[in-house]
């Protein structure tokens, strides 16, 4: 019941031009994780960062993975858009296609999938988007992962479709009782050895306590912590030391191929 | 000396959401051309454009290239950024990237790559520029063509570095005495007879008459009328009536591995 | 109970760079119009636009109102975003201010804040947006005209606050049974003598047909044509003509201070 | 000869949504200044956090003025983009209204308009950009202050015609022989001490040491010290003091109409 092993994914290359955000620093993050989750220039990123951000992911030997948003830069992709399955998916296309050249030309696979923001909670929720999103990577690549969480409508039609997942458990971030995160445009401060335990006892117990103060089941393969909650890397390090103090190893997912 | 075949180009997709641009639509073009260059969202183009054109080109069995530009909707990518070359070829990469995805999903590979604009001008002259790029595209892939004049840096590095290359040959731009197109932002109507015949002389005498009224020899693969010209449809139907007439075929050009 | 008197209101400037939008030239629709809804740089229009465009407003003798909308070029201001309050009065307030700077070197003076396409359709419903712009609005000028049709909580707190309001007929949309027209994102041709026969109807009988066919009552200021309808010059010269040979002439609303 | 009152003007506003730029923050460099520069919205600066500028430069009693760059969020404004003088000074009067209306809206006037990066270095050399910014600025108001170099075209040009002129001494910045700036588009980090020392002596012996190690004279009424600086709060501290040190008073430039 207890994981031996557990992915720990992080947004990454979040700036725009000369703007960054966040305190955590990528460079110092990247080593700690095992999977990036790169912006893909629609709500952050652009080309120069994703070209650095790719480079970084390889030399820590971390998965590379593909973080489209909604085109909406000065919404951070944190505001949802009223948009068709069909012209969403587009944008995640063209997001994914040009991180992949970025990982082509530093002689790396992409290996994973997540929406961004505001587009990742309306995947959760909207069977039409879900369903497209995951035949259109079946077309694309069916061993890309694509992660999302267990109580999502995005993971049940991956699975149903034979796309390979991977669920998600949100270290920084309230479970309400369905098991679905709640969403926020902004995070306050947390403190490192309470976020920590918290993933530790979904690792090692399989439960979460929600907002109302009861516990839940949740099953996850991958922890997740934002790059940009205020004093990130404190959380990543005091998360993976406390996984690793629990003989827990934090390194990425197996691909489908190899499951 | 005379030709044989050749082949026609023209920008396609060079809209931008609800925008359209110039008269010319792309469904009467796209059957009439060998190779579209397809704008990747830089200076036009987005990805629900991006999708239909590269669907629209399958289906006529024309070559599918990426048509990457400054990043600049506003200005159509016709006005020159100050920018490095290392940022530029990123800007280049992303975008080439974002096309294959769509060419991946239908199932066609990209043919070629033709920087749009001031960017096509700007690395005709740059030869730090032309250099990165024509390295970048060797990484990615050695078989992709590159469009560009005779007359440019971009044609001596890419034939001294060993990427294949297609010199192209402007129906519907005016020429200098070094066999350098003038660089303009709008074009006015141009007769499509006297188009027709400018570039059937350039294909069967090999010259052209310079805006000093002199003639210069001109040698090229590829003849590039752009669809934003006012009339571009008439210019296009004269041109391919015009070719066929003369015995010279309008085909894609052939890849480096058959060449 | 017949108008002899009503406001020809239509969207202007809505191209971007070198992109234009529908088949009405503006150039042609706006000497036949009463009131130009400028477009403001956030969904369509930019400043070279915007110049044009109060330049050709003053020279027809137009009333100039600013359109501003989402931040959403790509989506034409169609797409609704999800936004608290204070930002979106924010992004008008923005908006308007920059119309106001071309009317100021153009010396005329802006007359009425119209919110574009979905945004219009937010305020419409939400009390809260309502409540906050026609605050700022009232901060700002309260002789700023603000256009809302009068099924719209817009108008409520408009008369509520006491800023000036001109309530709108929609002659190119379809209306339901609360009086409120039936957002779309896309509309098709339509046949200029209907949309004449509907406007004249409707100012001589204060009644319109709704989409399940029955009849409503309505009562209006000014009527909306948008130029981006197929056809929109055709629509704007048949309503124009049937209201002139109806006795009802076209002219810009009356301000605050005259009425 | 020495000056007893000088300006210190700072780039305010200069994030973009969620993104913020620099380590000197906005709340702790205005209170120390007397002019603020803030970001219009092309180059940097959003509807948001103009509103929040505006407000921060009143509640500190610091003069309002508008920091209009090209179009160009990525690059910051501090990539030249080729473009006619029209289209240039339109852009800058649409972002000059857009933060008027947010002064309106504060009951506050604006004091200045500073060009920003790229375009200020442009129009220092550009007389016809210059000539055509100046006459529209009479245009629209006469008493606007414009920020500028004495060694620039722009400044002779504005003496010219008459519109009022707030010349700049860069702290953080390289002189070079002709008394123009070196422009840059990242700065290391400076030593606050010598930069004071650079400013007192400037502003008490009229000189200042080029970049080649000689000495030249020059004037000024305003010192300049950017907010993305590394360091920007010590280096505006350090002036501050040695300013007020020197028996030489931090304030706003006289407006032209108490000159």
């Amino acid at each position: 019941m207890k994981k031996h092993r557990v992915d720990l994914n992080s947004d990454m290359g979040e700036g725009f031009g000369s703007w960054t955000i966040g305190d955590g620093v990528d460079e110092d993050i990247m080593p700690l994780i095992s999977s990036a989750n790169i912006a893909t220039g629609f709500h952050a990123g652009d080309p120069n960062i994703m070209a650095r951000t790719v480079q970084l992911a390889k030399q820590a030997g971390v998965g590379v993975g593909a973080h489209p948003g909604f085109r909406d830069l000065v919404g951070f992709g944190r505001r949802t858009l009223t948009e068709t399955p069909q012209a969403l998916v587009n944008d995640i296309v063209f997001q994914l296609g040009a991180l992949r050249e970025f990982a082509r030309l530093h002689d790396v696979s992409v290996q994973h999938v997540k929406p961004h923001g505001a587009l990742y909670m309306l995947a959760a929720q909207d069977e039409g988007l879900s369903r497209l999103l995951v035949e259109t990577l079946r077309r694309l690549d069916p061993t890309l992962l694509l992660y999302c969480m267990e109580a999502s409508v995005t993971y049940r039609i991956a699975r149903e479709l034979g796309q390979p997942v991977v669920r998600e458990f949100y270290a920084d971030r309230d479970y309400d009782r369905s098991g679905s995160i709640v969403f926020t445009r902004r995070v306050g401060k947390l403190d490192p050895a309470q976020v920590a335990a918290k993933v530790v006892r979904a690792c090692v117990e399989g439960r979460v306590r929600t907002v109302d103060g009861e516990d839940i089941e949740i099953d996850f393969d991958s922890v997740c912590i934002h790059s940009d909650t205020p004093g990130a890397l404190r959380l990543v390090e005091a998360t993976r030391d406390a996984l690793v103090s629990h003989d827990i190893r934090v390194a990425a997912p197996l691909h489908a191929a190899s499951r």
